[in-house]
């Protein structure tokens, strides 16, 4: 019995390297885990007022189904929040809640790829905005994005490759896997080029509030005009990634995305709804002022600060400095390895540390290069660091 | 901006008819409602142990992602229900956790599901089946269930409905929305057709323990041979339908679901994983003895007696009783209307009980029908039904 040609095109670099990993660990191996942005595996923990809302909201809600766009009172909360966040001009019936911001980018690629379109993705790129595109019959293009200039995107070769089956634009800022946070003169020139050319954008702004130099900008609050659908999270921020719960705004002033809209919300239906009492538990994290995330970018940053200095020291690796989140995605260099699957395997096998192939985020654009989290201590990134080196030294 | 095929051809009967029952509250009506299948919605609460158990979870989980495929322990206490129910021969490899069953379908349907495919799901049936079949390309065909014989499905019917596209048999036993109980006889003549096509079988045992005469049978237990997968939550047996928590079991024996599979944990990836926390406190509904099943049963049996009594006395109206669940499947008459989303809707404006209607779950043998739940306690469901019988003896 065969499978779909979609679904064995599936895939998902950050986890697929999971598994020669497991088996390492199966030999009694410890291994350092550097390849997946989840905070709560190191020494971060989600807010005790968060945890205790959750325990009220089993006790309170009826762990019934919410409604399918998610529930009211959140919904209202989220409202508020991007208002003033970002300055948009939006009510309740424009916010959905979903499974993380994973269901949101699975429905909004659904709802607006037939096959054959095209969508625009930064290169390097979170995956799943290329493999959802892929799975649903689209191509995804990626648009370069400059090492040398801290990875802002390339407008030049942005503009060159939209084309008549272009349907939208993605910005990613602060981005993922690169750590970079995009000026407000590259953004703008991004909506003008949407603007030029009608398409709609899709604003990823989990990390908008995890910024170490400079402050995050929603390219909705720079471009009124433009029609964007703005993808966010509690994931990141309130340090809940394994709650599973994001949400998307929808940004128009004419009913450019009213279809697409109604697209998602019949997604919406058909799966029911995202967890209630989690829902629930999080209108406490959006009201509560966040008292952790000072702590948090200080410890990030302290970290970020050493691992870029550690990698630049590193005979055949380099890095830019992120300014943003808690990736960083090193440059290597070296005869021994022709992929970068086949340096992530050595790192692993010889140095126990495992990082994602940079070009698990974009073939072009990520080749030659590793995702890494900065999220442990240092003492464990030092000891990281100190493995990846002698084994590259002995390697070369 | 065009929304795609795809998208705008989903119909979710069960939630579409929510939208003009909220305009009618908009107005001050109240509405009965007995359009979904939330017994948390009426007098049924999720246990206390389990309650217990999510907050002990938030505080002893790191509320990070899980697995892709599941809890590792929430798997094994899977497993071994799995074994003593239905004495299937499965390691936890064969287990995926997913958010509710509706996931697990999608899932199933992505990977196995070609463009042009078809899938043989009961008719009428739980629509999730045949619109993501047709989300992904494929031809949901419907075989007939025999209303005068309590809705067992039709063995000749689906002999000829079998053909080289076919992909897969879907069971839906405990049935929704007829809320039959398969014999054992048919559950084989069905078994061996799977046999003799070479087709795989989707078994779904979500009401599995809730029956009021007679006691569930596996397919699975039935006959070793088949390729089968079963789907399973703990919404509705456990009470805790917002949680959004469901599972899928494969089971073969040479391996001829590995491809299937693997497609499936392609996505499972893609998507991360599902909630963290409630994973883990489900593992205490597992293995808890289910002391509230039997109060819940002898409630559920004196609703359906009353509701199926008082239905077969209105004129135009008339119902089979169903063996298990918690739903009910009527015909109605009446020139007055002519589909069934008349007949919903004039219900709904004028008796104010919201019902679904029958096409929605399949267009050929649902017609002429609508489904109810008898959740609620008898002095609303009396309610309803006199509201109902007034209406009608009005209109007709």
């Amino acid at each position: 019995m065969k499978a779909t040609k979609r679904t064995m095109g599936i895939n998902y670099a950050i986890r697929d390297v999971l598994l020669p990993a497991r088996e390492l660990e199966k030999k009694g191996v410890d291994v350092i885990k550097l390849h997946i942005g989840d905070p709560n595996k190191y020494d971060f923990k989600t807010p005790k007022h968060v945890r205790d809302a959750l325990c009220k909201a089993v006790e309170k809600c009826d762990n019934g189904y919410e409604e399918s766009e998610g529930n009211f009172e959140l919904r209202a909360a989220i409202v508020d929040r991007e208002r003033k966040k970002n300055k948009v001009d939006i009510g309740i019936e424009d916010v959905i809640v979903t499974n993380g911001v994973t269901e949101s980018i699975q429905m909004i690629t659904a709802a607006a790829i037939e096959p054959g379109d095209q969508i625009l993705a930064p290169g390097p790129s979170y995956p799943s905005y290329m493999e959802f595109a892929r799975f649903f019959g689209g191509e995804p293009i990626t648009y370069r994005t400059i090492e040398e200039e801290n990875w802002q995107p390339d407008i030049d070769d942005l503009r060159k490759k939209i084309t008549p089956r272009t349907k939208y634009m993605v910005v990613i800022n602060p981005n993922n896997p690169t750590g970079a946070l995009y000026s407000d003169k590259v953004l703008k020139q991004m909506t003008d080029l949407a603007g030029e050319y009608d398409l709609f954008m899709i604003s990823d702004e989990i990390y908008d509030l995890m910024t170490f130099e400079g402050e995050h900008h929603s390219p909705a609050t720079l471009a009124k005009d433009i029609p964007m659908i703005l993808c966010n999270g509690f994931s990141k921020i309130d340090l809940l990634p394994g709650w599973r719960l994001g949400y998307s705004v929808f940004r128009d002033h004419n009913g450019e995305l009213a279809e697409i809209k109604d697209g998602i919300q019949r997604q919406l239906r058909l799966r029911l709804s995202a967890n209630a009492p989690c829902q629930m538990a999080v209108i406490e994290a959006l009201k509560h002022p966040k008292d952790h995330l000072g702590q948090m970018l200080t410890k990030l940053k302290d970290r970020r600060d050493f691992a870029c200095k550690r990698i630049n020291e590193i005979p055949g690796l380099s890095v830019q400095k992120p300014q943003a989140a808690f990736y960083m995605f090193p440059k290597w260099e070296g005869k021994r390895w022709k992929t970068d699957m086949e340096f992530v395997l050595d790192i692993l096998q010889n140095a126990h540390v495992l990082v994602v192939p940079g070009d698990g985020f974009c073939p072009n654009y990520g080749k030659g290069h590793f995702r890494a989290v900065y999220l442990p201590d240092k003492e464990i990134l030092g000891r990281a660091f100190d493995q990846i080196e002698a084994h590259m030294k002995k390697a070369v």
